[in-house]
């Protein structure tokens, strides 16, 4: 596969993603090397990683535990005062081998550590690899609120290495498949057709380097989110608040990211029904394909009025307004579109029906 | 004063400062604007600061515990906490009202709440105004170690307002001049003969404008330290050490920055004298301009032994070398200089003589 060109970096993908990294190891002098991993990436993936690397560096492997919950500022600290204690100096490099919640927290701890140290993102779900794979946003959750602390810097370079998949469960790429729809339905009516053919989630590496292409375009055109990227947002609006309203709920179940934004595609849609157009075959068509991926979650009058509380956090607000992306039809979109309050208990409705 | 234009922002001094401000506050529409303080600028300098504002926006102060001890990453939680509970959001201003605290760790927090905000630079001590005020260095320390965590980024605009030096005690005031005196030894025979003119630190309105002056040049040069930036650590590379273990230590006073670097200037120009040809006569002018204006610190072999440990963790060292900025002759440097070992403890007993 052709390797994808950044602003100032590529993705690279599979066998060709180590010889681009073992000759940038072998190019590049850094003092010593250091791979976050968590537990579940340490045992499955780290050897695989290590046995494709053919240049003698010095590695150093940083662990820290698995979860979204971990994914905070305690954690960083945890890291930077590790990087410390093992001498990482301003030529270390980073490699963060896991999903987003390494490639994120890595990132951020990468770009802060002594104002700023190379890293290498190895994604290893579905989700990260056509998510977090590119775009350069790096950070952390500050209590139950998403990615509220962190910056935007590229890494050298990014790993796209398919078989890590089959160290996944099949509720793990599933999630991480939400993300590709979304970038069916910001896309094209062909690409979200290719996707709803999707039975078996092995076997996706055409589609991974769709959607990377997909949002390398939009990330190259609007690296700081002004105005065409705020599209990768949709869904994500009311997605990221059911998100981190499961989180800290101790009543319910944790939801994984692309379970919360499938049921935000959803509601998303209905708005988009009800302000921008959509058309309702589209709206019937969106709603069924969710449906019958990802399970149903009930929703209690007293759920949705703690997660339309935590709309407010939402990062793309400014001047109390809560700015949406909606589709005006499957593949187009509108940004900045404001909603009225009645309509967000509509959705869920219709979201329950 | 003609305001100074560095990469992206200016610099704009007194009565100027003011008139940007307001204009600058007038055209951008932000939905809040936030000061963070310490108890002592709360108190002494945000009435003078307020008094000046003519634009009607809406102001919410933050304050933190004054004090180096407090540069850390708790602080950080605490302030970004209170940005999310105030409903800080993209288009939020942070004004940073301070010492190099407050700007340092200001500038911190700004870039990294929900990836980054505006913020604007008001130094109020004289060691902020002629270091801080330009280069766009932002950070926090880590333990003992310092500016460990952080990022490079450029303020909107910086405002010195030199009567707010009239808030401090003269023991800051010395503290700052050093940072002063270090350009001097940096950029010429000439500037540093009338720095050691200075005999009052009221009225040094010129020289600030000088010293900024001279930063900014260099920062221009190279923003990202790859080279002539460099120079700027002259005296800091065992000023820091110094620092932080004086820091961390029960026994020992706090020493100032500017205290700390004065003894590191005095090391390094001995140093200097044995690896860059520092002439003898020009060793002395240094050891005794120092001298005059800061009180003798004694260092016992171990607080020496503990100081040269704390090295190893100097940001600009890299693969296990310690490198130094050394003058050739007052003007004139060499960067990147690697110091054997024994000459750290020579330079001590100078120091000491």
């Amino acid at each position: 596969m052709d390797s994808i060109t950044s602003s100032s970096y590529a993705v690279h993908f599979n066998a060709v993603a180590y010889s681009m990294l073992n000759e940038h190891l072998e190019n590049a002098n850094y003092s010593k090397v250091f791979i976050l991993v968590d537990e579940n990436t340490h045992e499955y993936c780290l050897p695989k990683f290590m046995s494709n690397i053919s240049v003698a560096c010095e590695f150093e492997i940083i662990e820290i535990e698995a979860g979204e919950i971990h994914k905070n500022i305690e954690t960083c600290s945890q890291v930077w005062e590790v990087l410390s204690e093992l001498d990482a100096d301003r030529k270390s490099l980073m490699i963060n081998l896991g999903g987003g919640v390494i490639t994120d927290l890595g990132g951020f701890v990468a770009s802060t550590f002594k104002r700023g140290i190379d890293f290498i993102n190895v994604p290893t779900t579905l989700l990260s690899m056509v998510d977090a794979s590119v775009g350069g946003k790096t950070g952390v959750d500050l209590g139950p609120l998403k990615n509220q602390v962190g910056v935007i810097n590229q890494p050298i370079m990014v790993l796209v290495v398919s078989n890590f998949l089959e160290t996944l469960e099949e509720r793990q790429l599933q999630s991480g498949f939400a993300e590709m729809l979304k970038h069916g339905l910001l896309k094209s009516m062909e690409y979200w057709e290719q996707l709803k053919n999707v039975t078996s989630y092995t076997d996706l590496d055409a589609l991974i380097y769709e959607s990377v292409v997909m949002k390398n375009e939009v990330v190259l055109q609007d690296p700081t989110e002004q105005s065409l990227r705020k599209i990768l947002n949709y869904g994500h609006t009311l997605g990221h608040a059911i998100e981190s309203y499961f989180l800290e709920s101790d009543e319910h179940e944790l939801l994984l990211h692309g379970e919360a934004i499938a049921i935000g595609m959803i509601l998303e849609a209905f708005l988009s029904y009800k302000l921008t157009n959509l058309s309702e075959k589209e709206l019937v068509d969106i709603k069924k394909e969710f449906s019958s991926r990802y399970k149903k979650v009930d929703f209690s009058s007293e759920d949705i009025k703690s997660i339309l509380e935590l709309l407010k956090f939402d990062k793309k607000n400014s001047h109390g307004n809560i700015n949406f992306v909606l589709l005006t039809a499957i593949g187009e979109t509108a940004i900045d579109v404001q909603v009225p309050h009645e309509l967000f208990k509509e959705s869920f409705e219709y979201y329950q029906e």
